[in-house]
């Protein structure tokens, strides 16, 4: 597939949804570029949100960061669609108030508090705690072997859902190093445990289907056409994006180097709408 | 948990949406008393759906059937969301015009004619074919042997996008005994050829999103909140509602036997709102 | 890595075993050359053994089958070790008396009769007949829809070890197709029923050690050390081989293409020991 | 299945090998009766010894730890055979002469010390560093964040074999817990990086044909059938020794509680020759 100027893959859609880790940002900062390229599609009219599986603090936490970073306000907080708040909203609506134990740092335990729920780090649970939820929000925060062994022992013990509030396998570090994400110790939990975990985010329609609800309140009478995808992997953001009805960019600033999309989109059977160098293009 | 009576879980809601397979009917015909629940659901003003994996046959086949089988209309074929629907869609919307190559009964092609592209059956297709998608609709209706083996190799040599219409394992037949659903060929198929195709049926929440949208054309304001989900399978059915956000109600009157529901429930950590016997109760 | 000749890579070893397909011989017949170098190594006083997970036919009859195929005997049925002959040992040993199910060509029984138990075909047997175990052992010989979702009833109803005689995923065919063998048929089944068979064949070090005993017979004294294992496939042939403590030749003759070879050894992390074009060179 | 006293099922066979954690010994210290079966095993002129996924430590260090705990030799270390004991013959003849990144305590790099090669902890270790290998000894002794994270980095950089020492996915902790194994960092870590590990231990055919090598040392003519492994876990024990041609018992002091054999039994498909409450009966 041809590599075209993101410019470009734009101008037909009014809706613009960005994926953070390796279109906005990478493990040094704001990507060359972004905060023009952000600006400029504001400028021209189009609805702009990040859309990421980060649950490991809030949109407002979020939109500071990146200000900082830009200099700037990038865009308000609620243009931050995290699969935090799905986990949130699933906590207000499905489960009963009371003490949710959690993995994460203490920031993460704000998608327990906005649900109306008692956060408790896991390690501050027992077997004896009348607990209503286990959720897995980050994967810093806590001794990884004593508290995913406690976890393990937890779910075991009580039949309460368990939620993995972040499907991510791995993330970015500096330097090309990656770091195993809280979506891969659910994973291993549930191998383990061979229980169902409850799932949130990207390629799971329904965070596609809760951002095209924030477009809406914006522009009620947008579809799904109007909306364009721009991430940088293929099997979390342009596979969910495409499958939910949505045209898709798959930029090759993160994940996917240059010399390997085209291998990668063959192997895959994952063919993204466009392909851009990056949204500085 | 306590076993308690349909009608009653069925009490607090407007919209009660009921799995096909082993909740209104079974490999034999219509389950003893589901023709009379569905009346009596819509005598008390409740908006009822049908929502199934099944892609082999069109709604108005559907509803034509249970007609058959119940001597009368049980539900108008507007009220059947199949996850062939959600296939159509994406034909409609994701694939260019031309010709689909499809596993599955002449009257599955259905979905792809509504989606305005041109069905061909796996026998017809050869590698010259110019394909523009791949769809598994069904498991009946083709030479298992000769059929899956090309589509395999069509899918090896081709880079279009494969479609599973239908993401269930299994399906009930006569006297206990299961059949190999369309799903499991697909899955079998992306293991061997290590692509990711694009699947459309519960549990993933983009089936619920279609049927809550179908419901918001009858009663707009109706919130999630305002759902019944009854299914009879936990990892279908009971984790994909409960994750979307609805209310579920368990019936052993198919997947599941009375004496299992305590165990499975235990171990698999999915749990639903309610239990009942069946929809009859 | 280099590519290098083969006769070279044998030079050290006095014993060598031969994979089947891919190394021997394609879809088509013998690889051109095979005879020749077989008939050179045995020339040089290497023992020589064909190593295959083809459970489809006895040593015999591959014996003939090459036999015809080269104009004269490549090599004796004593040199012929498949994962049939294991599946037939734990049917002697493991196995009381009595009616045994297969999938597979009749010829295929024949790793049931040596084993002194009464073949059935599975279209032949019901939930009435007394099995002792159920066989997977080829792909063809069969209707796949009707037999496969019969072999799934019989597994759920009746507590007997399910064995698996070939443990391969796809096997090649005529101009660069491949077709799904029996092995896939093992793991679609396993999956659904959830419960765990007895699978024989390559990568597992049981075949490497039944080979190795066979060798033994020849030469007393051989260690590992003296074998060299050529195969086609990294995850079957080479991690299997290695793992097990013998030295490897990948040859690029068939699972793997010459220009694929680097990226597939990277990717996997499975090293052979050399690499060479084919068994020719 | 009925429950038989273990002497009873130990009648008919020379040599008996048994499971360590669950068998012999539990979080809490040697199973009661333990010291006084294996005895009068002994007694009796059969080879005992003990087979275990272990690779925390050296044969000797076990055999000391478990004389502290039977108050007197229970076997020598040549009867502790440990899958360590094989990945250290895969080093010695397999890896070249370097050095060896490990995870585990400091005495667990025993195995790779008496395969000749340098053992260096993870921590310890570059990307500059020239390694031979990475070895997965020990879930104990670094830091798990630190240290699983920068193994998945050097896997991902350097080509080299990954070997996986010990194949379990937990064991045993003292009241009913249960803690995370070596085996299933490899099994996340493998998933990541999408390469093949080297694995060893049970359920694989290579620690029994190890075992039985060991064996044919004291009894030269032993065979298969003069064999019984004793297992607490059927995917593990029964599942392997039974594949590789050992009558089998599974005893219910371990992993599976008396409630669930039948159960277990029934929905695994895994069927031991013998049930015994504990190698004390």
């Amino acid at each position: 597939m041809d590599v075209v100027s993101f410019r470009e893959t734009t101008e037909k859609y009014s809706v613009i949804f960005l994926d953070a880790y390796g279109v906005l940002k990478s493990a040094s900062g704001l990507i060359d570029g972004a905060l023009e390229t952000v600006t400029s599609l504001i400028d021209a009219g189009k609805e702009v949100f990040v859309v990421t599986n980060d649950s490991s603090r809030s949109p407002e936490s979020m939109a500071e960061r990146y200000a900082q970073q830009a200099g700037g306000e990038l865009l308000p907080p609620e243009r931050y669609v995290s699969s935090g708040l799905l986990a949130a909203e699933y906590l207000d609506k499905q489960i009963p108030y009371g003490k949710v134990a959690y993995l994460g740092k203490p920031e993460s335990a704000h998608y327990i508090e906005i649900a109306g729920k008692i956060p408790v780090p896991i390690a501050d649970c027992t077997v004896k705690d009348h607990l209503v939820a286990i959720v897995l929000l980050d994967d810093e925060g806590f001794d990884w072997f004593r508290d995913v062994n406690a976890t393990l022992n937890l779910i075991r013990r009580m039949n309460v859902p368990v939620i993995v509030a972040n499907a991510d396998i791995t993330y970015p570090m500096r330097g090309n190093d990656i770091a195993i994400a809280v979506g891969s110790l659910g994973g291993l939990l549930a191998d383990i445990t061979e229980k169902t975990f409850v799932r949130f985010g990207k390629p799971d329609s329904m965070m596609f289907a809760y951002a095209m609800a924030r477009a809406r309140e914006q522009l009620p009478k947008v579809s799904k056409r109007d909306v364009l995808f721009v991430g940088d992997t293929l099997r979390t953001d342009i596979i969910g994006a495409n499958t939910y009805g949505f045209d898709t960019t798959l930029v090759l600033s993160g994940n996917i180097l240059p010399e390997q999309a085209d291998l990668m989109i063959r192997t895959s059977g994952i063919i993204p709408t466009y392909i851009s160098d990056s949204i500085a293009t």
